[in-house]
């Protein structure tokens, strides 16, 4: 039977597997940080009214460069972002990883390199290899902080054309301090001249605020963004970046030109006109999580600090300590992510309902391993 | 003013210019090979019905590999290509640009090379360049077929990981005999593993068959396929492809996850049930195809045989001599396009008024011409 590796792929693929959690049918699943609150019906009913009207269409090619919905998302990001951005600030895509693909072919790519404070989002190193950009693996501390000194000696010696800052980080949790990202910029541009991308898939989820404000003077410094959390819509694919015009001219040329579809545009303009109650899921999912940490740490577990919708916990011992405890959370019914970072586990701040029953299952597990 | 040169891209980025045809608005606007029919009012219906559906759930990643979706395309392509197809066989992303894209991730990419027989759709190249795969510029005759002796001669010489064949070809028209598909593959698989990939965009609208067929135990061939132009939706953005079940796992090694929004699936799927009704447009579209090029041939140019749904017309002799019949055309109110092949432009197949108003203009313009 033919395989995969009787094909002519590339080398670095050969006896890859594709990237992706495992999807599972179980009662609560808190894997994958989606927002738990389907979109209310109002909404449901813009959208398909919306993508009707953009359905009378479709026989014609989408809007090439979405200004329509790069003016609504820049219209959110200076209402929530602290700082005034316009259309030609903002570039959208299939999901932050378009975004971050585009990205890396426009300042990455062969004979290139990026880095990243690991463990952290990985598709950053993922995407890297797919753009042929060599990936280098940052420090990170032992509190998954990243400790500003050993990062900027990482980046003076691999002088990476991109750096990936993820804030809050996934899957760990904490935000990054704007002194942190403005000392790693100031020691990326000193390396050399290069692309510093912070992520904020997570930010409407934080304690603290945007570091959007930092793009002002700062040409190559990109912020990126998604629908997918805050905006509740995982399914739409929509990633953003905010950042310096001559940033969102670039990328148009590595681009795939009418990447964005009619109906992908109609849904996010659709869903950026409900952002008020769209946001107060959010302050729901960030009290849920604040209570998800209270819990865990009462049951006796540690627990990262979390900007996010999600919350890293552990510690569980051992050679495979964390798989074993990911299965028999499972096993009571609760699917929640093993990231592959050893001793530790990561859930999302689902409904109060889901939140119960994942801490039922983890009070059961603690008692189990007290036992 | 900080422009694209300031920033840190990359080398054989700089000085160039984002792809795309100008979007000007005209009266009447034959450029992009869009279907000029738009989806019947029952699909629009059914799209907004499928889309309210898919809302519903749409803080939920979208199903990562399309299954509901791919299995009705292979339904699709069975019935119409000649040859059964699954499941297995069949891959959807974002356009065939994005399907292309991913080809050429998997098969191309640094240190690989990818021919294509030029003029042809200029996107096989571009997209080359962006997944750092170099590009061959293959022969094609003075008539704009494949000689398939020079043909087999630039791929036994250039021993390219990668070959581009266009059926009907973009920008000319014409289709590639069966027989010469073949020997090129065969060409290609002598001067080693390579893939061959059959661009077949325009395969609804030719007088001959798909090379569907050629799947059956060629695992290093691939059709490619587009619900742009036969459906009617360029707005969707849904391009997909057919081979063997290992050609869909290897491009699964590189593909963003959940990179087909639900609202894309949904809409595809409704226009997939549609299909009858699409296909009588198609129908329409070719005896209109057939009548332009009739027309263009009495009033004097000379035309490229067309499979596909827009015509190559000319000759516009002299430097700039196509560029300038262009502009007359469009002062006349009809947007064509130049391509950049010299002496030649190419319209698409439009509404009988739409052909009617740009017969006219050419017909004006030849008189203008010969007096």
């Amino acid at each position: 039977m033919t395989g995969i590796d009787d094909l002519p792929v590339r080398d670095e693929l050969r006896g890859k597997s594709p990237y992706g959690a495992p999807q599972l049918d179980v009662p609560v699943r808190l894997n994958t940080n989606e927002n738990p609150y389907p979109l209310p019906e109002p909404l449901v009913e813009r959208i398909a009214e919306r993508v009707r009207e953009a359905a009378r269409n479709l026989n014609r090619y989408p809007d090439r460069d979405a200004v329509e919905l790069r003016t609504e998302l820049a219209k959110y990001l200076t209402r929530t972002g602290g700082h005034r951005v316009d259309v030609e600030n903002v570039w959208a895509a299939n999901g932050s990883n378009e975004v971050i693909q585009q990205l890396l072919q426009t300042f990455g790519g062969p004979g290139r390199t990026a880095i990243g404070f690991e463990p952290s989002y990985s598709m950053h190193a993922l995407i890297a290899r797919g753009t042929g950009t060599a990936w280098i693996s940052g420090p990170r501390s032992e509190d998954f902080t990243i400790d500003r000194a050993a990062a900027e000696r990482a980046i003076a010696e691999s002088r990476p054309d991109v750096v990936f800052i993820t804030t809050p980080n996934n899957p760990t949790g904490n935000a990054v301090p704007r002194e942190t990202v403005l000392a790693l910029y100031e020691a990326a541009q000193a390396a050399r001249p290069s692309m510093v991308v912070v992520d904020e898939a997570y930010i409407e989820f934080s304690h603290g605020d945007s570091l959007l404000p930092l793009i002002e003077g700062r040409p190559n410094l990109v912020v990126s963004r998604t629908m997918s959390k805050a905006f509740g819509a995982a399914g739409l694919r929509l990633g953003y970046l905010a950042a310096h015009p001559a940033v969102v001219d670039a990328v148009q040329l590595v681009r795939l030109p009418y990447h964005l579809s009619a109906v992908a545009q109609a849904t996010a303009l659709a869903a950026l006109e409900h952002t008020d109650t769209l946001l107060g899921y959010v302050e729901q999912l960030k009290a849920e999580r604040d209570r998800l940490v209270a819990e865990l740490r009462a049951i006796g577990y540690e627990v990262t600090e979390s900007d996010a919708n999600f919350v890293q916990f552990g510690r569980f011992d051992g050679e495979g300590g964390s798989h074993e405890a990911w299965q028999k959370i499972l096993d009571r019914g609760v699917l929640v992510r093993d990231n592959g970072v050893p001793g530790w586990l990561r859930v999302s701040a689902g409904t109060p309902a889901e939140n119960d029953a994942f801490l039922d299952a983890v009070r059961e597990l603690k008692k189990e391993q007290s036992a």
